[in-house]
């Protein structure tokens, strides 16, 4: 039976996040059952991250195996009519039976977002933090840049939150400002994978060093430190958005 | 006592329009509630432009004559923080007493956004129309320009909405395609005044020339027919935006 990987869109605000929880809406909740209705079975979609409640994604990943023969293109038509306005399927594509999520992915970005300013609009008020204290971009990008390698990330995750290894590799790390009607502060950072609160937490700590609480060449200190209190706050979750999911080209190649 | 002038940003999607109406929730009304609160005293808030229910705006003005002294920065705090998230208060500044929100608008910019292609965005969704059909920009951009001009519009006025004169000068009308994520169809009308419906009408129209159903060289026909039927369907109030009100400079000098 075939095998699809989904690319999806949401607004995290309304949800529990991605992960399946009874009672609670979540995405992959929602997702299984718009699947089961579409494909007349349950149907198991595996994300390649578990995006935490009120996280948004342009570009989360889901891979299936669908039960029954469905054109792809099809079927998202089906779960775009069908998924709350705030979830949506960017595209179906088949690929081979090897294919996994969450496993073939080789690295994930993410961005976060901060308004800096008095003032947040709007329209940027569930898709960014607002932080009114002035900050030091260029500290921020500088402190940024000192997390980009091989290292044991444990400062930067939430207590408890250690399934596999702490040790990964972010391979770029960079802030930069993005000025539209509003003085944007992105940070984006692209790792092999990531500790649960990973991004929130250095996003957090990064907003220290933009305040001018702590300084930049702290960073590999609170790294070697394994300590967690030595980082700075969890950054609120509006904040945060899954951009991409990268795989090597061969789990992308068509098979249909 | 200190007359003010607020350029206010909202997303129009829970309202029923600017203007106030008893027992439903309007700009004009929550803006009401929350300057009284503030002043301590009822204030009525004169609107540049009555924008329609579910239409947005990011660059609304009120003008205001507070019955007390009042820092403009500590009121446009103070309205920030007891407004709802959707409505915000980009500035406030002080103005003559001869400032009149509308009187003194000399015009008015908005912007209508089309999604066009099978599937659209959760992040666009509440901001655009969305067409799946093919549309052809260039001829939608024609047909826009031969509105330019001083003429009467009475042909894109909703059906009896006409209180002053259908004579108005369109100064400004352009169609462009913005290339996001997801191609993007901006419509941007500059004009003195508008009637009713008639940005949403005219937006309607050009989605009938994209698709081919109507010629833009029909656009002078129509208008001289005076005749609403002869015009597109209204398209939906959720891709329009008031984007900035234009006045004399002297009106926008702060004596304070």
């Amino acid at each position: 039976m075939p095998h699809f990987k989904l690319t999806l869109e949401y607004i995290g605000t309304a949800y529990h996040g991605w992960q399946v929880q009874p009672g609670l809406p979540t995405i992959q909740g929602l997702l299984h059952d718009r699947l089961a209705m579409a494909l007349r079975q349950p149907v198991a979609a595996r994300g390649a991250a578990r995006t935490d409640a009120g996280v948004h994604a342009v570009g989360q990943v889901a891979s299936i195996e669908s039960p029954v023969e469905v054109d792809p293109g099809r079927l998202a038509r089906t779960l775009n009519a069908t998924l709350p306005a705030d979830i949506g399927v960017v595209g179906i594509e088949r690929v081979s039976s090897e294919f996994h999520a969450r496993h073939s992915a080789r690295g994930r970005i993410y961005r976060y977002q901060i308004v800096q300013g008095e003032y947040i609009s709007p329209f940027l008020g569930e898709f960014a933090a607002h932080v009114r204290a002035p900050l030091d971009v260029e500290a921020m990008d500088q402190a940024a840049g000192l997390l980009v390698g091989e290292m044991d990330f444990s400062s930067f995750c939430a207590a408890g939150g250690v399934s596999d290894s702490p040790v990964k590799v972010i391979r770029r790390s960079r802030v930069s400002v993005r000025q539209g009607n509003q003085r944007l502060i992105e940070y984006t950072v692209e790792a092999s994978s990531f500790l649960q609160h990973m991004v929130r937490t250095i996003a957090g700590t990064l907003i220290e060093v933009g305040r001018g609480r702590l300084k930049p060449e702290r960073i590999p200190e609170i790294i070697a430190s394994r300590d967690r209190p030595l980082a700075g706050p969890t950054a609120p979750a509006m904040g945060l958005f899954l951009v991409q999911v990268l795989y090597p080209d061969l789990a992308q190649d068509r098979i249909g």
